[in-house]
């Protein structure tokens, strides 16, 4: 597929056709965010905004595709204007690969109503599901914090989803794909073993192993479960690592993929360390997850290096973040989503987002949301219930919004992934464990300045 | 993204390097198949077929992917030869649209063992993706068997794997999609409604309704729950709906998307009744699935659309078909996946499948695996279970896997998506209801040929 602009939903073109009749040139602002964090976590690592600003940037119609759509009931200089379509506004958002909270802005949209209207669906596509994997990948990372984490999930990837699910995992902290593609694309380190059908090309496990080293010295990694891990795969890899070090090489590691993986590595660890190959590394993987690695850790698996593929790569069990992209100002007026359900209300106007940071320099684990021209900010109160305030007084108050397209022209330089791993790697070290931990994490608390309540009350009344 | 032959996992590339030094020329049979049905049902809808045959016709590595892979340890010569790679083997599959079963192959890829191997990762990564949605959305199209099933879920889709989705659900029986560009690929009839922002641009509901129907009359769908449905909505929808005949033309239906949709259908349909609208379709959408739709069936609620997003084009909650690529045939010999646990074992050789049809034309619900040249099975013998064994004289066979590539070069002509949807249909209704239910289904029987089942056995005692 080619991702064009007609990579986009039909009713953002439909009512494009009556905005475009009625009041083309309206200024609106929409705000991208969500309501509940994937996992029951405490957090989401937001991924894919150099994605999303670069195909943003390329975002057009081409002849077959306005070809395409004269067949629906669209005007003629309506498709006329498509053919020049290309997005001329402002985009403010978080920096890509920092920790953000629900119903919290993560990035705003400005720009005329059709523009911003006709990439919303893009946009969510592309971020929703790189800042779902990414937080998958932390909480994996968080899990192991010290050892080397294999993303190999393409087999079983959503299709395409998978190119884009290596960047994510990256992004949340793994160290290196199997997927050859992305690695090229992202300059991601690409690792990988051997698969079962290898071993059973041969006669003998051995013989297999005995090839593979031969060819493969440099990064070889032995699968030693086809057979039988601890009477077959161990004592054979044993012999080879010996007949690779008459040669001057060293084994690189065994792979454990099936059985329990605690027992297995105990036992192999035990096995490879008699033989005095205690350099040699274990790998396990197997339907790996943040729960598995955890649980595994806890019984002492003298497991080095994980490789996870399908829970990672599919963000199993949520498999999408529900990120919304919400009308909050519309001709210079206030716009709300107002509805039943009290959580579901959205914040007008054009905003910005402070952070509060503690004396230790941590997050202290409260964001603040202002209108986006408020410059003091001693208080923030809860959105809903009004007992409950916050002096902000004794915080460092850092502004997370920052103006990266200008007249649809990318104004800041572009961040690079290790640049990206770098920054989403030291700002969740920020975040205090609490906010990590996997079962009922804290609450990171999300505010209104005192003037964005009013406003919001104020509208709230009107419609009453 | 570009999606060449380096879309594959390294390791694949690793193994190449040994067969090329070693046996490159040695013929491999691979089978595709899975073992656990996804959602809990009785089957899947094999789909994705066009698409990886297409993708493998054109799988080639490119200078810069060369180039890229010269940094790893790969020899010259092998790299020479990836300049040349191109996919030269044989295909043998399932007709696309049909259902499968599990442990039954549904593929079998016969080529030179680098061949096989290089393309494996594709392969499973497009067909894995696109049965598990196809299977989903049939599952939907069961649970509503007469209504419109609108596929909208390019947003919350896993990026790119969003334009796969799209196809794979119209195989499974979905009539309509909300993404243009899978659409205009595809040749799938594109719908859609208006979103919330669309109303809220305006200062009334009513205005916003009015200009909407007067430039899009002839798809004219009214979203009623931006307010207050009942209170405002439908009773703003119906002014605008005889407005419109007074023009001559007819609002096509109104949008329930949040609330108590059985209870908003009733009451709405009992408003439009009233006033003389029964030609005005409900459409109803917010987090459908089978189950949901299934209640609203139950509850009798007039809905005549659905609207289907996040749980159809994730494959919720599965998010991923473990389905499996394994070598059965290496070089004229069987090769076998031995495994501690009985149902992992795989079915050695070339394979074909007969399915039992009834004398009234269903399946019976058993297919059998023989080897690929047995020409007569009277007896079908359970997998594991010596004792159980099922007579096939009285049954119609009809055999599933068709050669479609020989020699890299595709030798029946491909279907296009709406022969495939047609006859999935058509094999759908073949399946009896038992096998379809979402609650415990009945268990379809997957056997072997006498003749399989003795090398199978002889296989595992000739390595005990």
């Amino acid at each position: 597929m080619e991702l064009t602009a007609l990579y986009t939903d039909l009713y953002q073109l439909t009512m494009a056709q009556v905005y475009f009749d009625k009041k083309s040139d309206t200024r609106a602002v929409f705000d991208y965010y969500y309501r509940t964090n994937p996992f029951k976590g405490g957090y989401i690592v937001f991924a894919g905004l150099e994605d999303i600003l670069k195909i943003i940037d390329e975002y057009r119609f081409t002849d077959s595709d306005l070809e395409y759509l004269s067949a629906y009931n669209f005007s003629k200089d309506f498709l006329d204007y498509l053919k020049t379509f290309k997005f001329n506004g402002n985009i403010f958002s978080v920096r890509e690969g920092d920790v953000v909270f629900p119903n919290c802005p993560i990035l705003q949209v400005e720009a005329n109503i059709i523009e911003a209207q006709i990439i919303e669906t893009v946009l969510l596509n592309i971020l929703n599901f790189q800042s779902l994997i990414a937080t998958k990948a932390s909480r994996i990372r968080h899990s192991a914090p010290n050892e080397i984490l294999l993303e190999m999930g393409l087999r079983r990837s959503q299709a395409t989803g998978g190119y884009y699910a290596t960047r994510a995992a990256i992004i949340g902290g793994f160290d290196s794909t199997s997927n050859v593609l992305a690695a090229k694309d992202f300059n991601i380190p690409c690792s990988g073993t051997m698969a079962h059908s290898f071993i059973q090309t041969y006669q003998s496990e051995l013989e297999a192993f005995r090839d593979f080293a031969k060819i493969r010295p440099k990064d070889c990694v032995l699968l030693v479960d086809t057979y039988n891990t601890l009477k077959s795969g161990i004592p054979n890899a044993i012999t080879v690592a010996k007949e690779m070090e008459n040669q001057g090489e060293k084994l690189m590691g065994v792979r454990l993929d099936s059985g329990d993986l605690a027992y297995l590595a105990k036992k192999s660890r035990k096995m490879l360390d008699q033989a005095n190959l205690n350099y040699v590394k274990i790998v396990a993987s197997n339907q790996l997850d943040e729960y598995v690695i955890k649980s595994l850790k806890e019984q002492q698996a003298p497991i080095d290096i994980y490789g996870v593929g399908t829970n990672l790569v599919t963000g199993h069990p949520n498999a999408a973040l529900g990120g919304i992209y919400k009308l909050s100002e519309f001709n210079g007026e206030p716009r709300m989503k107002l509805s039943e359900s009290i959580e579901k209300i959205s914040i007008p106007h054009q905003k910005q987002v402070y952070r509060m940071i503690s004396a230790d320099g941590k997050f202290y684990g409260a964001d603040a949301i202002s209108k986006a021209d408020e410059t003091t900010l001693s208080v923030m109160e809860h959105p809903f219930d009004d007992r409950k305030r916050l002096k902000l007084d004794n915080f460092t108050h850092e502004p997370l919004l920052t103006q990266i397209v200008s007249n649809g022209e990318r104004i800041t330089s572009p961040y690079n992934l290790h640049e990206i791993v770098a920054y989403s790697k030291k700002r969740l070290e920020k975040l205090p464990e609490e906010f990590k931990r996997f079962h009922n994490p804290h609450i990171y608390k999300v505010g209104l300045s005192e003037k964005l309540k009013r406003i919001q009350k104020d509208i709230i009344t009107a419609h009453q």
